[in-house]
């Protein structure tokens, strides 16, 4: 048998739109023992990891939960809930996320309706309001963060032209949550998807999501017991009944009765992800939601600081940037994929490419939750420089780092 | 804010069919730091993973690897990606998650054909080769082992009548992958799903599936490239293409070019949970399949002794019990959910109850993975015979250790 080796991970700087580094808290928690699913002690840590999370999506929605997947489960958990086959469901396309939102929606039957803008662009609230109001969908579907682009669209204003149609609001914020303001209530959306490998700093593999009571309307009408679980005589068929949900992993409805006092059983909720989601929350708590996001925004300032001292250009309109995500255009004769390569094999720092049009274009640099630090961004920067000088880039060596710790006021 | 106390779970005796405690390598090795999901030290962890998924499910699949979510989305991944709407699914039930593969088969668009036989029984292998010829289904579903019953269905020459009328055969090995042999290979089964939770000891939150080139081909016909990872003029649509596989997290066509060395982005593998995996894996080879394989049997056959001595009465046909999961009749008189609490409060012992027309009938006692140990069995048997002793129920005091002791030939 060929041997393999002790686990020994290398330790990095991840300093890419995500997955990033994890909380040291979160990894110690997910090596507690594990609890069964029904034991109360456990339902007791899935009860608050729902309140914790209402209040990450600064909601006062019942339904507050992860589904046992990473990011994309959670946005098909919602979609494939919410849309029934034929719906019309609007997507306002901004970069590749978007498009995921189309492929899923396409998937679970949806008549799709988009818009598009350039990437690095985003749409105002005024031009989506009038393609609701022409459109008329059952369903806007949006992506909040865009980390194809490191754009962020602006959502308040957006909920109002939806309910003037009755269409439901889904909100794509797998980049933001915990690093942005999300103010679920406040901006009306019916349904938000966070992600964990990002902002929140807890490995991929639970999605947050939560959605109100226009959205769990939908869902009761397509609602059916789990046929090995109905009692003798029992039939999931009654009068009234909307189209089947199309997957039963991903059903909401079934989701939320194991989320509720009922317990149904459904899945095998993920113990040591639901522990590590509980810490993270806890942290994310703790160190306060305005706080964490004024964090995140002066660690950018420092980093945009660095990489413009370099002489590098940002790439996107910079009135609609992401604060978590830089974008970075590659220098003309520079090869994008060299310079990562050795900025991961003689410093362990890992920065991201872009997909689709972008690929080979552009660098993206993370600053997501515990990777958002001083340090992070200082080595970062020292280490890009080194590199891109080592490819051969002209640029005034020591700007940088200088610039850099200016901002910081050091 | 309310405070949320730092995480200190209670340690538990799991002795349900899953999920049980989990290998203490395990833990330890979700506790290290995440890799970048295209980090190649990351990939090189995902590689091996596939290397030893092949030895556990015994074959010489190409593909190996988990999909992120607990078993079911494992199970769902497989059928909504064979299945294409109006394909015709056999599926022989004989206990709840039988009913489990009609509900997802159901939601993919299947046409559907059951046979049943009573909870408590299986079929012969004859009777699944008479229906296969009978109603020539394109896929065939069944479970191998049902914990809700505790019975383990016979596989072998089912492949082979699979063959005759090209139906692909697929398993739900679940609650058998680790603890009971699975020979995929040999057994010609097209497409296996494993648990973690149970024999394997791995928390839930991943499902490692296998399938061969036959249940391959089927999902190359249905393959579209992403939408947001197309290059300018790519069309995902040409000539000849069967149905679009109605799930994207679950699609086993782009999963598979995610494990594969294209690395096609999908979802963002979840690092903690695959970490978990790969030592769960290196745990179980490091014992042997064989040996771990008469490690169940030999606690199994402890616990029936103890369990019988005092006086129980098991549930089922004893032909096909699975070695992993013992049933036990709740006798007359007592409540099954007092003891089970009793055992979970006073004693840190979990067993389980059961679902459907055995609700509030049987307990099952799982000897699974980690939890199937001579100290797990011994200290069960005690404590449950004290319990009942407490509810009532009159037993012989002191002969279900005894007789447990013999077993294991102290």
């Amino acid at each position: 048998m060929k041997p393999y080796k002790d686990l020994s991970p290398t330790p990095r700087i991840i300093m890419t739109p995500g997955p990033v580094e994890a909380e040291p808290r979160v990894l110690r928690a997910m090596s507690y023992p594990v609890l069964g699913q029904f034991d109360p002690e456990f339902t007791d840590l899935m009860n608050e990891t729902m309140g914790m999370l209402r209040q990450l999506f600064m909601t006062s929605n019942e339904w507050a939960f992860p589904v046992d997947g990473t990011s994309r489960s959670g946005i098909e958990a919602v979609l494939v809930s919410l849309i029934e086959p034929g719906d019309k469901v609007l997507v306002p396309i901004y970069g590749r996320f978007g498009h995921l939102l189309v492929e899923i929606a396409r998937r679970c039957g949806a008549d799709i309706v988009t818009i598009e803008t350039e990437w690095g662009t985003v749409f105002s609230p005024e031009e989506i309001a009038a393609a609701i109001r022409t459109h008329q969908p059952n369903v806007l579907a949006l992506v909040h963060g865009e980390t194809s682009t490191g754009r962020m669209q602006p959502l308040e204003g957006i909920g109002e032209a939806c309910r003037e149609v009755d269409a439901l609001f889904v909100v794509d914020a797998v980049a933001t949550i915990g690093g942005v303001k999300v103010a679920t209530d406040d901006w009306l959306i019916d349904a938000v998807i966070g992600g964990t490998q990002k902002c929140l700093s807890v490995p991929s593999g639970s999605a947050p999501i939560t959605y109100n009571s226009r959205a769990e309307a939908k869902l009761l009408k397509r609602k059916r017991i789990e046929q090995g679980l109905r009692m003798p005589g029992e039939d999931g068929e009654h009068e009234g009944l909307s189209a089947l949900i199309q997957s039963n992993y991903l059903d909401l409805s079934q989701l939320q009765d194991y989320w509720s006092p009922a317990r149904l059983n459904h899945h095998t909720e993920s113990t040591s992800m639901l522990y590590a989601l509980r810490e993270g929350l806890r942290v994310v708590l703790e160190e306060g939601l305005e706080e964490r996001f004024a964090r995140h925004r002066v660690h950018e300032a420092a980093l945009v600081a660095g990489l413009e001292a370099m002489g590098l250009k940002l790439f996107g309109d910079p009135a609609c940037k992401m604060p978590v995500v830089t974008c970075v255009e590659i220098p003309s004769g520079i090869d994008g994929e060299s310079v990562r390569s050795m900025l991961l094999a003689q410093f362990g720092i890992e920065i991201a490419s872009s997909f689709g049009p972008l690929k080979g274009r552009i660098w993206r640099i993370g600053t997501m939750g515990y990777s958002c630090s001083k340090r992070n961004v200082l080595l970062t920067l020292g280490a890009l420089e080194a590199v891109l000088l080592r490819h051969g880039f002209e640029l005034p060596a020591g700007d940088a780092l200088h610039a850099a710790l200016d901002a910081y006021g050091v």
